[in-house]
């Protein structure tokens, strides 16, 4: 049984998407495509030798009766809409991160999906598709190390365009974080708090970076998170965690280790899309099954909501530079685990 | 399009393979399975759900018309008759290794390919396809540590089972040395020395562990590898690649790096089954991806002869204590790369 | 020229010392020798085999003709009025932290030695003499990796007695880092907050752990350190320093690697005396021949009493849950470096 | 106590000895030295400002009675007629590597010490007391990896000056852990084997650089050692023992992890002078300790002449490329441990 499936957006997220959808994955293949620019989109489906019928808007990509679920990788403010749309259909949809670009359209997703009665909707958080963090995630679930207690993380990116300014390193960058500690510790926040110190002289004039996030959960874990996204030396990932017997850590991507130049050690990253690439296939391939059983099994609508709740209360701490409690209204049963 | 496969010997792993070509990997399904069991293959494809023809024999698998192409997963002594008659219908076959159970039935195998006029065998040397060992050839091949000189190598294994004697830790287990090495320096060897020092009390009567193995190549490059089969620690591979202006090395597998109980550092796999485990995914979809090409890409019969008679030559040096030499046959044309 | 030493307080770190000045390091003897328990210090000598008088009280030997200079190893609290002493007595001092029992008692000290008008107090912080450490600040001094700009650290010990309560955590523990942090980034500090998040079950009752303290520095250096005493797994030291192009680290102390029992990696201390005891005898060298220079050369009467208002700042801030400020005076041009 | 101490040999390692002994160690003094270069040597004392007789002749030094013990730090040419002096005048005597400059010159040494009647001489191979080392030893002793089976080891130079040519890398290089090795494992060699692979193209003309060297202890350890000299990376030391249960090796000397410029790991050191340097401490400090108690308690003569006559073993076995058996003589009663 191969799943059918229409792709929106085909910039360079959707392109990496259709190809692995088609040539690398198992049991699916990709039958519609759409983008703004419809050209681009045939051009695209010609170049990789994708037979699809490209659509000319969305809405006709997810009423086509030949889709049988949909992959959103269009841009953020466009997300909610077709999310909506896909959900009124009764089709399947696995959206890009952000699931909308606030927590209140992040909020009617949930809602209509309630309404609609079944869960179809999956959030394209990959890290917990990542083989390091589920090897450190079942190194906890084992109680290797004990009851969590602390979290340190870091998010270091070598550096960022001009266009990323403001509250980005919260939204684009932190985002990841957010999502995945809740995921990590089977549990939910209950504070943030934002600290600006020393800036780099290596940030542009429209950044403060780098900042420190620090979190607190329902069980009084405390997460501190550096986020620097001009660091300069590398796309570096950092996690670890304390708990009452021990420290269990995130691994390192796997690099050759190399003696040469007066220094030992090895390569780091210089490109996040790198870090996280064979995450893709997991989390896609992972999608393609649960659907064609008609399951939602990864993040859902209820966690893309919580995300955004928790990037705006992260935002709001820090113009306000106090600990600011996360109001989270309690999980529908409608998305229990 | 889609690979038809027909699968010969529906062991261990046997079965795992015809699970990743049919549910996990891209562009094949299994259509024909056979066993020497039959009512086994029979329960298998019921119970992995695989809609396959079981055949009564490894003859009628190969000439059924729906098969495109065979992998060969049976034991070892039934691989050289199945391979030659794979040719001889001219289909692709995937081989596991050994090609042949000696240098000699290799050797019929390259006569017959070449006969027959196209590359139509790959033999099943995964750690080609191995990540980490992709990566430390992609470091020399870049030059980063200039030209290599010598290797040093482990293949420790943490124990063995009483079946496990003789010269089996040459021809189970550095046999995969014996390729990968060749593959990694682009090289090839002309001689072989081993050494049996002191003994370990943790190998049974039938077995002297571990044993070192000498190789020398045609550029002079000097490979010392230890195999320790008894080793009791863990499953660990190690290569170490001394050149000219530095050391490569072959990354760790993936584990979560830990503080505990007055240690750090981190776990080490206990079975071999898991090492390589992610390489079979990759070799076989490449194996796919190229049958549907017409090409044949990875190790093919050339490699599997050249494997055995090296195997041949470590067991002679064995018993002489001498350095051997390795008297290899010219590449023949058709197997250029 | 041998240097004449009066040491005070004959208990473990005594005794030690003692030991040390006498038969390890170059340039010094022990002449004389106190303790409140006169027969104890007697034994010590004898035991010891080192020919000391042993003075019935510390202000005899502070005032024996012999004595060419101090050491402190008595009871904190005793500390203030026998430093005071040896600054009358116009003899260097080497006092064992903490200078005072509180940061008034340390500027007392100041005050006096300010008076007295020639700097002869140095203040047993032992972390500026290891080896790692210095490294450490070497490589920071050099720009390796830029400008500071956050640290992350940690302070861990496998377990505490049962009379280790309250502020200890403070006092006895993170006092090491309040001094530390502040040589190797040439910086002083702003304010402090404390987090005192989930506790662990492995902590005695009186006894919050662990806790996370932030301080602020005058540069905007962010400090975060985590103070975890009933870790259990180790005794471990953690600092982590992120500059504007990298991040530099403190080395683990010299251990074994090993691989074993499915584990690769190597052992944690945990013992805390043996972390830093090769610093000592750095420490004591350096202040012998300063000393025997006329100089102080260490972290002297201001580093003292800075390491007490800090700790006193801290324990504030723990019982108000405020980011709370360190009111530092000028450090004095006497104190100029 | 304090041991009164002549050195001979005020060259590089002979003015680094006598600062040592005079000004950072406990209980010597430098009273007498002497050179060939008596001007040489007066303008040092002055320079380090060493109160010391100036002798016009290692002879006239070591019969200065005021001399207790004496350190050689000639050139190894005159190492046996000064040691022979030694002993004949019945002082003590610390005598840099080689303690003759052939197997027989030490056997000499060997038999005059047993005329004489008592131990009176160290050589200097300080490696025996590296902190690492140590630690090493003492992870073997405690059998925590089992019996020894294999070690790997390699001895990296970054360059060596064109007048390193021939055998040095013997007599000059592998030298070192002739001597180790023996005493690590607890164990003596009875063959060798040398192997010349490929040549960097980075060594001299005068140099066959890398070999490798196979040794073969009495209980059947096998040893490689790879010596490459112009590896241009790194001083870099390596040692892994191979037990029936684990592997344990030679700690890396302490340095500063780093992540910067795409790289996360830390420096090698790029002059041997730098790697053993504390080890010459440990070494002399015990040496005086234990000339004080009138006891040999480090590397003896005979360890000196074991170390000579496996240096011809390794030079012969080069020559004949064949597995050279090293015919050492019981060690003497008088040399018992």
């Amino acid at each position: 049984m191969t799943l059918q499936i229409g792709l929106i957006g085909c910039g360079g997220i959707g392109q990496e998407h259709a190809r692995r959808l088609h040539f690398t994955l198992n049991g699916a293949r990709v039958v519609a495509l759409n983008d703004l620019n419809r050209d681009a989109a045939a051009a695209f489906a010609d170049r990789a030798q994708i037979p699809a019928t490209v659509h000319a808007s969305a809405e006709a990509l997810i009423h086509d009766p030949a889709v049988q679920a949909v992959v959103v990788a269009s841009w953020g403010p466009a997300h909610e809409e077709q999310v909506l749309a896909c959900i009124a259909a009764g089709k399947p949809v696995f959206c890009e991160k952000p699931l909308a670009v606030t927590a209140e359209g992040a909020r009617r997703i949930v809602e209509a999906e309630m309404r609609h009665g079944k869960q179809r909707v999956q959030v394209g958080f990959m890290r917990r598709y990542d083989a390091g963090y589920r090897a450190l995630k079942a190194t906890l679930d084992a109680g290797t190390v004990g009851d969590a207690l602390l979290v340190h993380a870091a998010h270091r990116n070598p550096a960022v365009p001009e266009s990323y300014v403001g509250d980005m390193n919260i939204t684009d960058t932190f985002i990841h974080e957010i999502d995945v500690f809740r995921w990590l510790l089977n549990d939910e926040y209950v504070s943030v708090q934002v600290i600006e110190g020393r800036r780099t002289r290596h940030a542009h004039a429209g950044l403060h970076d780098p900042i420190t996030v620090l979190l607190e959960t329902r069980q009084g874990i405390r997460i501190d998170t550096e986020v620097f996204v001009a660091c300069r030396f590398g796309y570096d990932i950092q996690c670890h965690v304390v708990g009452e017997t021990g420290v269990a850590s995130l691994p390192e991507p796997l690099t050759v280790p190399l003696r040469s130049a007066a220094r030992q050690g090895s390569g780091l990253l210089m490109d996040w899309k790198l870090r996280f690439i064979e995450s893709y296939d997991v989390e896609l391939q992972d999608w393609i099954h649960a659907t064609a059983r008609g399951e939602v099994n990864g993040p859902d609508a209820w966690d893309g909501f919580v995300a955004s709740l928790t990037a705006e209360a992260c935002i709001a701490a820090r113009q306000t530079r106090q600990i600011t409690p996360i109001a989270l209204p309690e999980r529908p049963a409608f998305y229990a685990r």
